[in-house]
């Protein structure tokens, strides 16, 4: 994600505080006090320019949805995004770090963790900071529900293949794996922006859904 | 794989027991007589026209090898492929079906399986044929050494895509997984007939490795 200096951008986050959260840690484990109901909780880390949240959001009412991204100047982007759409009642931003999760969020707060189009951080020194690295994987289970989900798409065939692996290594089941999703469209497959970008160049799309087994 | 009708198929085939074991069933639980050593015994179920197991048993002369193919006028490829290469002593052939593999091995008699460009056996109602389904998989298992392995290549993106799932249903865990084998050639693969043919059209190939988890 490229970064532009936006210096306007930090007002219009402060004044935005029913869209963009300003205090979410007072939320952990009490999410439904923002929502005032008792959907389940889909949250998306690394939201960029909130298309997929927002379009998300706009398709399924009855499930609510957390944007999570960290600059400024990506998440004034994904704001608008949710302004034009009318600021829909089941979905909110929080501009935090994707590594502190579990600051904002108690177990069984989040039903679903959508990853969409990760930095790749290719080099292998920097794998930790891969979305789908143990480390990550470990923080998405201490705040999902048991059999808790994570659906991730990317263009990234290095981060995909290291994907399958670390959530196999982790004892994720894998129940859905497409290496061209835009092959056989799902109907209800809602874009990001990189993915347009992408798919339009002809780049297979990968995606899969994986899930948590719980140990009884 | 076309068949073509090879009338003289049958005593080519008769000529060689030094290669194409006559009769596998006796040698279950004991193949080690068969190689006269106790090194690892890899097993390649459909080898087709043998250019992969041929390539593999020269290679890895402390690995014994068997191909396994049932078709009359393709296993005689295979023959004489092993015939050219002066007859490996590591490397045999069964003219046997794949489905019936626990006739002729025990458990443990087999260290690894390989599948090479399996048929994708694409309709639903075939998934059964598909060899990473589970109830090969199982079969697999029965015959496999503890934590033994799979490994797989196709060209073919709906089978692979099936397999992630069906192995990781199984409890199988992915070691490694390529979604595009020749982007990174890794030095010691030896091509099949298939994956040469395939890959200079441009198509990717896809590997994984996975391995079964034996619960003690």
């Amino acid at each position: 994600m490229r970064l532009r200096n936006k210096p306007w951008a930090e007002e219009f986050i402060t004044n935005h505080p029913e869209v963009i959260i300003p205090n979410p840690e007072e939320y952990k484990g009490k999410w439904k006090e923002v929502f005032g109901n008792d959907n389940p909780l889909h949250i998306e880390v690394g939201t960029g320019k909130g298309q997929f949240v927002t379009g998300m959001a706009l398709a399924n009412p009855n499930i609510n949805y957390i944007g999570i991204e960290l600059y400024d100047s990506v998440i004034v982007s994904a704001l608008e995004k949710v302004l034009d759409a009318n600021t829909p009642p089941n979905l909110r931003l929080l501009k935090v770090n994707g590594a502190d999760l579990a600051k904002y969020f108690a177990k069984n707060d989040v039903s679903r963790v959508y990853l969409n189009f990760s930095d790749p951080w290719p080099k292998t020194r920097h794998a930790k900071r891969r979305l789908t690295h143990e480390g990550f994987l470990k923080l998405y289970e201490s705040i999902l529900v048991d059999n808790g989900e994570i659906h991730f798409k990317t263009d990234n065939r290095g981060l995909f293949e290291y994907s399958l692996v670390s959530m196999s290594e982790y004892g994720m089941l894998l129940k859905y794996v497409s290496l061209d999703l835009h092959a056989n469209m799902p109907e209800d497959n809602i874009m990001t922006e990189y993915e347009e970008k992408f798919s339009a160049k002809g780049q297979p799309i990968y995606r899969l859904e994986s899930q948590f087994i719980t140990k009884k």
